[in-house]
């Protein structure tokens, strides 16, 4: 499973998501079109992904949906867990660490950073704050893989620098400027100004 | 210009982000080859794209940055601006509000909405706050055609159809929840979650 596309393991964490919430409501059996019509694709896309991980639903009731979240869960969750740490717990740090609380248990937010020693030493929904220069000692000490920044944009290539250098795996990097890693580190960048330019874009041009 | 593709206009918004950046460092001109490296994409990528918005630089120089900006500007951006709203004055639309509060002439944040009544009549980051009652009159009289949504999830698709009902024409959806909109609003949706997993299973697998 190695080999799964990027977007086949984006498709799939929110099939799970979808399915939590199907679970939850007491919901046994799922047919590949309510998956679709949850997530606005085609039922094609949605059992094409769902064969690429081995799985089949029966005609007459579709996908078991506890069968289908653990199986996705094997596929896409590390056994282990994996930790995580959000740098820089202004708002969107904060919103980040809320949100991720307690909500998956297979990955973890293991420790916070900030450079304002008015935070170092205080607790964010209950996940210790640190603060920078602590970075190399606490991502060896905690095993945090994952690094999620933050920050402003003008720390941005210092904090990604300090976080590979310190052995970090994976960065989510949500500041509005590009940074770059080596190869062997896996980068994923979301800027939201970009994400409302473009429904800017579409408002504009549908007048 | 109508029909550019989704994806061309989000690396346009990103171009002009990193174009920005240089023209603050003084930077004239700029090759196709260094925009590329800045957002981790192929020249090629970057030469088609601006291609297609009818540009040209020069072989020696390459592009110029400022006309490269306006131009980009001229494309993306509305001429009379466009007005969004923030629904959720949590810490994600906190992050969001202050974020873009003076960040673009050509999309302003007019109005934010919550439930809390403790915050209703409010500013944050000199933005009015308002109950969510109140949003049919005020996306009216601000004349607003952008929500974005940073309310919890089980929220989301009553405020999704609040929003729709008063008139807005795009819908950018930051919460766990899917929603569904008519086909003629644009909707965008982003989950951190998401992102987070698939970082963590490339992690994963590379261990």
């Amino acid at each position: 499973m190695k080999n799964l596309p990027h977007k086949t393991i984006e498709r799939l964490s929110q099939y799970r998501r979808a399915l939590l919430l199907c679970h939850a409501k007491g919901m046994v059996h799922i047919y590949s079109h309510e998956i679709a019509k949850i997530q606005h694709i085609t039922p094609v896309q949605v059992r094409r992904d769902i064969m690429l991980i081995g799985y089949t639903g029966t005609l007459r009731k579709g996908y078991n949906v506890k069968e289908l979240i653990d199986l996705i869960g094997q596929i896409i969750d590390s056994e282990e867990g994996i930790n995580v740490c959000v740098v820089g717990i202004g708002n969107l740090g904060r919103a980040i660490t809320n949100y991720f609380s307690g909500k998956r248990t297979k990955l973890s937010i293991a420790a916070v950073f900030d450079v304002e020693l008015s935070k170092v030493g205080k607790k964010y929904y209950r996940i210790d704050c640190f603060h920078i220069d602590d970075i190399p000692r606490i991502i060896k000490e905690r095993k945090i893989e994952i690094g999620i920044m933050t920050v402003p944009g003008e720390d941005a290539p210092a904090i990604a620098e300090m976080l590979v250098k310190a052995g970090i795996k994976g960065l989510l990097n949500y500041t509005p400027k590009p940074v770059n890693v080596p190869d062997d580190i896996y980068l994923e960048e979301y800027d939201m100004i970009t994400s409302l330019e473009k429904v800017a874009f579409f408002v504009k041009t549908h007048h």
